[in-house]
């Protein structure tokens, strides 16, 4: 009987993890989230992902083989295999997660940065089919960035090109986790939209639901409700966010000028009230070599599946490679 | 009798043209320097640059054939030859200056623009030999840049890649001669370094012998010259003015994560006044992953030479290419 050859995708975020079998022509089974517990140890978040993957796998309806792991995770190195001071983890300064994985599977793992895993699954499965310069933004707890670059996820001479969540938006600013002060994540991402609202209801004086929650207790997922429902200031919380968000992808244009830019992960669910007002800001900052060129869109990928089928495409890429007969420069 | 091969390498500036002869090995004969006059065209601009030429080429001292002219131009599209919209000439919306110079040169021509060719020559004959990330910006009448990812010069899908000259560092700020505001090259160049000058006479009320002197008269050299004597003004005009190329630099690395920034141009002959303070205020705005591993370095070519030699590199490069049984891609 035909085995289908699966590929495990992990996509670790902030607060969530996201996992599912992915087949090579992208099409993903047993899609589950699990939170990623930062508190935790990494060995026993793995532990409990290990836990979570078989149980997913005995519900695959048909017979299948794996053949290897792909993870984005944050601050992971390309070519180190280890999570490098996560900023929004809080497993200690170097995590070697291939070899903690590895201990589950005699199987090829390959990780990388969680935004240069989104890329990846957005050259091979998703909008940027085709394309050879674009960037992919990951709007979740922080900003994240995969750049492709002449058809090449970016990765610098340190591994961690693409960290446009910690471009300085204003030097006197807001505090980062990462140390730094007005980070482009402090302003631009779901806990940024939440700080500009905090900051409205300092200026402002109107009425607004978002007056009776707890700092604590206001999230992204709130202020996009109240904004759908005519919250004047979650609107305007979204339009400067839209704003910020805008100017600084403009500064990454003047940089790289790709075809264009998409925008994934939680934030980016909000849809035209994020996505309009900034492509409308990029255009306005864009140098005029750039303007009216670039488009900025959302992901192809379906929000939450994205980072799982990027995570698998990093596997597939490999395997491609190896089939063929001058090996193939790509997602790696 | 054995003839040298030399290119001819030509910098066109916004001020000054640069040109010269370039040996293979990157040794520069009967190098000068001509006015651009950007006020006049195009076509009279390149019969003044081929009477130069060939003055320059009848007092060559040995055997020499001429194997192809280099060239490197503000707003220089790599792909097409042209040059479009160039903010600091005015020579109208596009010029063809490729088919203008083979007017009078039936030879090979390569045009890119001025600051991808300063990063051609660094890597070819400069202190970039053997990086593969790196970043070269020019502070002359602008801020150019060139860009070299994986090896490879960037060119973005626009052709212009690498516009760091336009971030923005204040969306309300200086005029800039593109149309935008506040961006990087009203600040950081020879002309922004001039502005800065004139905004501190206006908020300052210590003396200064700047105060002696028409806006029209102020020029970089005459504020360095200041500063070295100790002025106040002029000391404090350099330090803004390596604060903001610091910071949005700091943006830079964070899209592209370079080993080395080179400063080349007029302006980066200040030296210590700007270099060493542009360092150390990049460092601050560095994220974590890359402070202390990313050096601000000066061109190893020599000012004014530099843009000369790039421009030829753009031949030699070819020309290599060509006689390479895979052929070769590099600084094209």
């Amino acid at each position: 009987m035909h085995e289908q050859d699966l590929v495990l995708g992990i996509d670790i975020g902030g607060t969530n993890t996201a996992l599912g079998f992915v087949e090579r022509s992208g099409s993903l089974t047993q899609y589950d989230v699990m939170p990623t517990r930062p508190a935790d140890s990494a060995g026993a978040f793995v532990a409990a992902l290990h836990r979570r993957t078989e149980a997913l796998r005995a519900e695959i309806p048909f017979p299948h083989r794996l053949v290897g792991i792909g993870i984005g995770a944050p601050n992971a190195h390309p070519v180190r295999g280890t999570l490098e001071q996560p900023v929004n983890l809080d497993w200690g300064a170097t995590v070697d997660l291939t070899a903690l994985v590895r201990k589950y599977y005699d199987l090829p793992v390959e990780l990388t940065n969680d935004a240069k895993a989104a890329a990846a699954g957005e050259m091979m499965f998703g909008g940027a089919r085709g394309m050879k310069h674009f960037i992919v933004v990951t709007l979740g707890t922080g900003l994240g960035c995969g750049i492709v670059a002449d058809g090449r996820i970016l990765t610098g001479a340190s591994g961690f090109a693409g960290e446009l969540g910690h471009m300085t938006v204003d030097p006197n600013g807001r505090e980062c986790r990462c140390g730094k002060r007005g980070c482009l994540e402090t302003y631009a991402s779901a806990g940024g939209l939440v700080r500009t609202v905090l900051a409205l209801l300092a200026k402002r004086c109107d009425p607004s639901p978002l007056r009776s929650l707890a700092a604590d207790a206001i999230t992204s997922q709130k202020v996009f409700a109240f904004a759908q429902a005519g919250d004047a200031v979650s609107l305007c919380a979204f339009d400067r966010t839209a704003r910020i968000l805008g100017m600084k992808l403009a500064d990454a244009v003047a940089c790289l000028s790709p075809e264009a830019v998409f925008l994934a992960g939680g934030l980016a669910a909000a849809g035209d009230l994020l996505l309009a007002p900034a492509q409308r800001y990029m255009n306005d900052y864009l140098f005029r070599a750039y303007r009216g060129t670039v488009r900025l869109l959302p992901s192809a990928l379906k929000p939450g599946e994205g980072g799982v089928l990027g995570a698998a495409a990093l596997i597939w890429n490999k395997l491609a490679a190896q089939h063929s007969p001058e090996g193939k420069e790509g997602a790696a």
